[in-house]
Parts: structure tokens; C-alpha cells; sequence
């Protein structure tokens, strides 16, 4: 039977096969999100997972290396397709396809797999899910807050309540402060990025990064954006440090008011910022009002986003709950989602503008929030009832059996392997199996079938040492393994299943 | 505001997009298998969309092009990647790089998008989704009469009960026959395919593609196999035509049994042979001891299933009832579905062969069925109640009822576009809305909202004319449309909804 095998089987780098307990608990989570959608209004929409690779565009938060990001390849035709990076593109592609047939404002969700041509990392694959709900048509600041409020009510489906934050900002407040630092165009995007990370870093090393540059403990150089220190330090002021907190039931936070009064006194240099900043307030009014306070849903005016496509109001779900990273320091969980206003994402394939805005999920991210606090069963199911095979010329009555238990609605199989009686327990054993049925040929000689019940096998042979009592082992030996008539079969397993 | 658009909106070929019904419609299908399924004792498992094209290997049905059936492209380590372009291929690699850790027998199923680099046609799609369930480490043929009951109990789930037949075969069966009609190695395949057509095509039509060749209406011309007219004969009368039929239950049908018969009095021929037939005989016994009928679970010495790398047994699921085609004619709906024994495929990555066997549904196709008997809701859901905006200064006010209503669980949305209140109303008609939420000045003072009831209206307004009554018409107008204390919006339009 020996042969040479050929072929290795391996998995490409960054993509990652799911067993039970993942595919369950991802089942789970995207349908409670599903349904605070739903209650939203949205309703859900599905686009091929292959585009033109013009129809995507180059709006990845990776800039530098616009063709790097994607899978792509070339159609018979010679024309480029791609794998999508995203849920938000493909949407683009959609609504301006089937403009004049939707409703205006269209609102819809989807979920599923986007691609990344990228290096992948530890929790950083090339194929990861997303989850998307987008309104396209509303041009005005209530379609944002309603975004901010689906983000919190689905935390809150999801068991997260007091374990998150909507932070939110605008792009035009960002926009009017860095004219007034006066940092150029070609500065634009390292700026953002640099601000980005001061929930990471010290205002020391951001400076470095609005800078000269910065090298990180494994020597890899980062480029600095090459603003000159007084440009750096007056974003450093009054961007990344931001406003003094304010003390709500107890948890020393700032509340959308302090920081709404602190961005009118501090950033307040521009007419595009007062567009930004009336939208932010209208924003925090809207929300205030249906019951949504400082704790949930927050105006922060150190909230970017990495996606270049943004034009107003942009925001960010993050898990405040706390872990370890890698070097062991204690850390927030961070953003499991985010969104904003892309208002000419659309019009690349319009004569003019379509006002849109969007919120996205990290699926497996949120899931690992959602184990890690213990919200998800994660633990395996309960497996199949095992009809075992004694005697194989009798296959045909033991299928009769399975298919009894079935057709009663009990989860069952046969054994289908090769071999004998103790690989067979051994098998119910990795199988999670509740109960074994066994019939030799004495049993179906007498019309009977024994059941074994493997959860009170275990706990017998566990206790087994510490039962002195004969009378006693053997009373529950006798719960653990019985006979019973055959044509009891599935009154009696429906019985022991309980 | 005018801007030159730069990119069009356009879907490649062969893709389609997903609306709420299609997807809602999907949704239910899958979960219906997926319960059968996992009473079967199968448990899920997900790979990713992207494999080493070499761990997929080149088991296309179009096995004339192996290359151009999959999208590949090169990972940045100049090895060759593909999208899969089926759901076995990739269980094979999980299995073989996961087999020691697996129970075995080893039962799981999973469902996703496949892909094939095709030329696309009505009905024929680029990305289509599959639902497969395998059976890994089973060697007998109780694993193959499962996953015909299992095909079987999947169509009654679906409301399919009498309109479909599972047909079993054996490959071994097939190779005894083609070796005693002295096909060679190399005509195999397009004579396999020609039987393949036995269903579609009358015996001349066949004779043609076993022999010389044949063009069809269009012109196209599909090379022959090759055979001497002797040899077609002789698989046109013995394999083609096969055995009288009997009648069941008033219906005219080869059952099980006269097939089993005509096989050994016609096709017996040699020790492969042999071996084929007497697995059909075993699993026909299983399947009739468990209670499946020739008219649910039945041998046809027909069935050929194109893919190469089958080994024993193979199935396919029909629907029998009748659809026309483009011509008009009316002909059986066909295969959903199908299946079998593929012994060395995870042996390509190991050094001994491992017994596996499997079946797949076309979950569009059968989609596309359950739709044509009206066995799947294909109708719209009911849209979100409305909030309408009558002053746009009041949005926040408005925010709070709709608030209000989704916390009560309600699907409630507000109005999000700029316009007046007709384009409003026109808006909750296309969104397929129940009841449009009204709150005026007027009203507003009065503490009060107007609830319209959307269906009542159009009710009304149907009947308007036939309506000669005053008070009648009244009565029926104050029931379309009435104002109610804001403090009990959410009761009262819970009353509204029924």
C-alpha cells in the first residue's frame, strides 16, 4: 500500500482554518449584530468578493503601497481584477451601478470576507471578515449619529455595555488645525497617522514621529511627517493631549461638553473647522438626547482613522477593558470598529457627489474581545448519540437505529470506522458523545439494547477509588450502563438525554 | 458641482449581486441543512478561499484545461496561489495537515463562495456557493448510503418530499463495463461525459459523442470519443437504456432491486465489476432497511458524476419536477447536487491512500428550485416604521421616538434625506413601510404625533371610489390616519403593528 505522497499540504502564509467552537461563536455574534441592524432599518446586501481593480480605487490605509495591498489578477480579457479589501469600495461600485432602483437613503448592511495583500502578523491575516452598515443619500450629521448609536446598541447586544466607547471626531476640525499648523500636503497623511497613535505613545515619541523620525526598540525606522517642532508641539498641545477630564459617576473621563468647550477654545482657526465643529455638536446633541451619554458615545478630538476617503464626521468603537500585551504591560483591548462620512467615494463613478457614511466591524477582533471577557460559548458542543457496530454483517440494523434517533430529532451516527469495541469508546470519547448504544448478539437475541451513558462513566470511574460501598458501585454502575427493550430505543435515550 | 466622472460603475463577468430577498431566502435554506446535517453528527469547519494551487491540484470536471478553470496569481514568494474552485480539494489539505489531532471517522460539513475561471452563461456564475459534508476515515459503504439518506432527509427539510430522487452508482461498475467495451485509457473521460448526457440527449445524439463527434444547433462541434460503433452500441443498450421499469405506487420506475438485477444479467463482466456491484447491493440494503424507498434512494447504472477523482460509489440528487427550457420544452429540473467515494485524494499528501466520501449541493441551483415551487419566502420583509421630518431643527426630537420605538424592539427608522414630506411618503412606500411616524408644530404643541397606517391608506385609497358612504369613508380615513399622545407613541404603535 506504500506510495510516495507528492504534494505537501500546507496553508499559505496569514490565512487560518475554524473549527466548531470559532464557527459557532462567529454564528452567534454576527447574528445578535444582525438584528440591532435590522431594528435600525437596514437591510442586507451582497457584492461578489472579485472587482475590476479600477472599481475598488486605491483607498487603503497602507498609502505607500496602493498595488502591495491587493490580490490581483488579469481577466481574459487582460483587464485587472482584484479580491476586495474591503466591504466599502465594492458598496460604491453597487449603489452607483444600481443608482436610479434604490431608495434614497439607501441603508444596508453586509458581512464577509475582505483580502489583504499584505505581511501578515500575529492576529493580522490576509483573508479576515468584516461587518458593514452604510446610509447613502443623507448628506445631514443624524445619519452619522445614528451610526455612533447602532455601534453602541450592538456593544450592548453583545454583552459589552460598560466595556465600550463611540469616540468621535470630524475630519474638518483635523483639516482646520493642521492649516493652521501649516502643515503641507504631502505632510497630511504621516501627520494623521502620528496623531493616530498617542492613545500608544508619549507625546515624546509623537514628536519624534511629526518630526525627524522614530526608530522602535527592534531598530525598524519609521520616517518622521518633517514639520518643524513648533508645528509639532502645538498639535502635540492641543490634538493628542486634549482637554481635562471630567469626573462622571465616579470614572474621571472627558465628556463631549469639556471637549466641545476646550476644541471652540484651542483649535478654533478656521472656517473649515467651524463646519466640522457645529457638525460635532449637532452630533452630540442628537445623541445626548435619545440617551446616550458621555460613557458611550464620546466626542475625542484625537480620533482619525487610517482611510484616506474620509470627509466629516469620523468614529471609532473601542473596548476599554484591559489586557496584556506581549511584553506583559497591562493595555486597553482598543478599536474593534470604526466608520465616518465619505462623501465622494461614490462620485468617482458619478457626475456628482453621493453624500454616504458607513461604520465597519473587525469580526474575528471583536470575537476575540468577546471570548476573552467570556461572552461567547466557546465551549464544544454536545456531540452525536454513537450507535456503535458490534457485528458488521449487522450494519443495516444499526443504521435502523441511528435512523430512529434521528427522525426523533436526536442528534446521532453510526460508527463508521474499522475498529473494535475500546477504539470505539475512545472515539464517543473525542466526539463528546453523551451516550454509546451497544447490541451483540446476545443482546439482539433477547430484543434488548444496552445504553451506555458516558457522562456518568466518567464520573463513576473518577470516583471510582473513593466508593467503598459495594451496594453503592454497584447501583451506579447500573445508572451508567443498562439494558432496555429494543423498541424503547428512543424513549429511553430521549429519557437519559434528559 | 459638475465633476467629470472618472471611473465606471461595472461588475466582471459572471458575478452577481445579492438583494434582501435572494439573501433572506439563502439564509433559511442553509440553516434548514445545516439542522440535517448536524443531527447527522457532522460538525462545521471553515478554510480559506486562497490555497497553494498545487495542494488543490487539477480535479476540475473541464479536465481539457486545468489551468484556466481557477483564478490564480503568485504570492510574493513566487508561489502560485488559487482561489478554490471547490469546497473537497481544500478539506483534503485541512485533513491531511490536521490528521492526527482529527477523530476519525472524521464527519464535518461546511458552506461557502467557489470559484471558477470560466467561461460564464445563464444560470453559470463565476463565484457560486457550495454546501458540502465528507466523511473522512470510513471505508465501508454505511458512509455512503449516510450521505444518501442525508441528501435525502436535506430535500424533505426543504419541502422537497416527492419531488426528488437520490441516484446511487459505483465507478467500479462503470470501469468493468468500459474495459469489457475495450475503451482505452485515454477515451475514458469524454466517454463517461457522453454517458453523462444519457438523461438529455436521445441514444443517437449519444452515439455520435461515443463515436465521430457531434455539432449541435449553434454549430459547435464536440469531438467524439473515438469508440467503434460496436462498442457504443454496446454501452448505449447495456449502460444508456438500462432495465424495464417497474411501478411503484402507481408510478413507472427502474426501482433499486430490477436495476441490481439488469446490472448482473447485462454488465457483469469482470472482478471490478464485481466489487462495484456488490457494494450497490449493500448499501441498496442499508438504505431500504432504514426506510428509503426506490422512490427516494434509488440504483441507476446512469449516473457518471464528472469528476475524475471519484473511486467508488457516486450519487447525485434530482428534482423530478418539470420546468420549460429556453426552447419552451418541458424537462425534469435536474441536479442539485451530488457525491461520492474519493479514496486517494488525501492520499496525494500522505504516504498511504485515506478513505473519504462526500456530497455537495449547489446551493444556488437548488435556491433557484425551492423558489420555482414556491417552497422559500421570496417576498420583501416588512420595512421599518418611519419618523418623518417636518422641521429639520427638531432632528434630535425626532432621534428620541425613534430611539423609543428599537428599544421597545420595534424596526423603526428616521427619515434621513433632505426632502419634503411627498418625496417622504414616497420613500416609506418603497421601503415597504408599515406605519409613518408624523410630528408637526401643531402637534408638537399639542403634545401629540400622528400615526399613518401606510397599509390602511393604501387600502382606502384602492377603494376610494367605491366608497359612497360619508361616514363610512371617514370612519375608514380616521383609522388610516390619527393623532396620539406622544407619551404613548411606542404602545400605541405596537397596537398599530399587531
Amino acid at each position: 500500500m506504500s506510495k510516495p505522497k507528492t504534494t505537501e499540504a500546507r496553508r499559505p502564509r496569514g490565512l487560518e482554518d475554524r473549527g466548531p467552537a470559532a464557527i459557532e461563536a462567529t454564528r452567534q455574534m454576527l447574528e445578535t449584530i444582525r438584528q440591532v441592524y435590522e431594528r435600525y432599518g437596514f437591510e442586507p446586501v451582497e457584492t461578489p468578493l472579485i472587482e475590476y481593480t479600477d472599481a475598488l480605487g486605491k483607498f487603503l490605509p497602507d498609502q505607500d503601497r496602493p498595488n502591495a495591498g491587493v490580490f490581483s489578477f488579469q481577466d481574459d480579457d487582460e483587464q485587472w481584477l482584484s479580491l476586495r479589501y474591503d466591504l466599502t469600495a465594492p458598496l460604491a461600485r453597487y449603489v452607483a451601478e444600481n443608482f436610479d432602483r434604490l431608495p434614497k437613503p439607501y441603508r444596508s448592511y453586509r458581512v464577509g470576507p475582505v483580502f489583504r495583500n499584505e505581511k501578515p502578523g500575529p492576529g493580522r491575516f490576509r483573508q479576515f471578515m468584516q461587518f458593514d452598515a452604510d446610509t447613502v443619500g443623507a448628506s445631514g450629521v443624524a445619519a452619522d449619529a445614528e451610526n455612533c448609536m447602532m455601534f453602541a446598541d450592538a456593544m450592548e447586544a453583545l454583552g459589552l455595555g460598560g466595556n465600550y466607547v463611540v469616540k468621535v471626531n470630524n475630519r474638518k476640525v483635523l483639516d482646520g488645525i493642521l492649516e493652521y499648523a501649516k502643515v503641507e500636503d504631502h505632510q497630511k497623511l504621516a501627520v494623521l497617522r502620528a496623531i493616530d497613535k498617542s492613545d500608544k505613545f508619549p507625546p515624546s515619541e509623537i514628536m519624534l514621529l511629526l518630526t525627524t523620525g522614530r526608530k522602535d526598540e527592534s531598530g525598524d525606522f519609521t520616517k518622521g511627517a518633517g514639520l518643524t517642532e513648533q508645528s509639532a508641539d502645538l498639535l502635540i498641545r492641543n490634538v493628542c493631549m486634549g482637554p481635562m477630564l471630567d469626573v462622571v459617576d465616579g470614572v474621571a473621563m472627558p465628556t463631549s461638553r469639556r471637549t466641545l468647550e476646550y476644541m471652540q477654545a484651542n483649535l478654533n482657526t478656521s472656517n473649515v473647522f467651524d463646519e466640522g465643529f457645529n457638525e460635532l455638536s449637532q452630533l452630540s446633541k442628537i445623541v445626548e438626547a435619545a440617551g446616550y451619554g458621555s460613557d458611550r458615545i464620546r466626542i475625542d478630538q484625537t480620533v482619525v482613522r487610517g482611510l484616506e476617503y474620509y470627509t466629516g464626521p469620523v468614529y471609532e468603537v473601542e473596548l476599554t477593558f484591559e489586557v496584556e500585551d506581549e511584553g506583559g504591560q497591562k493595555v486597553r483591548f482598543g478599536s474593534v470598529g470604526g466608520g465616518g462620512r465619505y462623501d465622494g467615494l461614490i462620485g468617482r463613478f458619478r457626475a456628482e457627489d453621493v453624500p454616504a457614511t458607513g461604520i465597519s466591524i473587525g469580526v474575528s477582533r471583536l470575537q476575540a474581545a468577546l471570548t476573552h471577557l467570556g461572552k461567547l460559548t466557546s465551549a464544544a458542543p454536545r456531540g452525536p448519540v454513537v450507535v456503535t457496530v458490534m457485528d458488521k454483517a449487522r450494519i443495516a440494523d444499526y443504521q435502523v437505529m441511528v435512523s430512529e434517533l434521528r427522525n426523533a430529532g436526536i442528534r446521532a451516527e453510526l460508527y463508521l470506522g474499522d475498529s473494535g469495541f475500546k477504539a470505539q469508546m475512545k472515539y464517543c470519547d473525542r466526539r463528546n458523545s453523551p451516550l454509546a448504544i451497544i447490541q451483540g448478539s446476545d443482546e439482539a437475541e433477547r430484543g434488548e439494547v444496552q445504553i451506555k451513558d458516558l457522562v456518568k462513566g466518567a464520573d463513576l470511574a473518577a470516583r471510582a477509588k473513593s466508593i467503598t460501598d459495594r451496594e453503592e458501585y454497584q447501583r451506579l454502575s447500573a445508572e451508567a450502563q443498562y439494558a432496555v427493550k429494543r423498541e424503547e430505543l428512543v424513549a429511553k435515550v430521549r429519557a437519559a438525554l434528559g
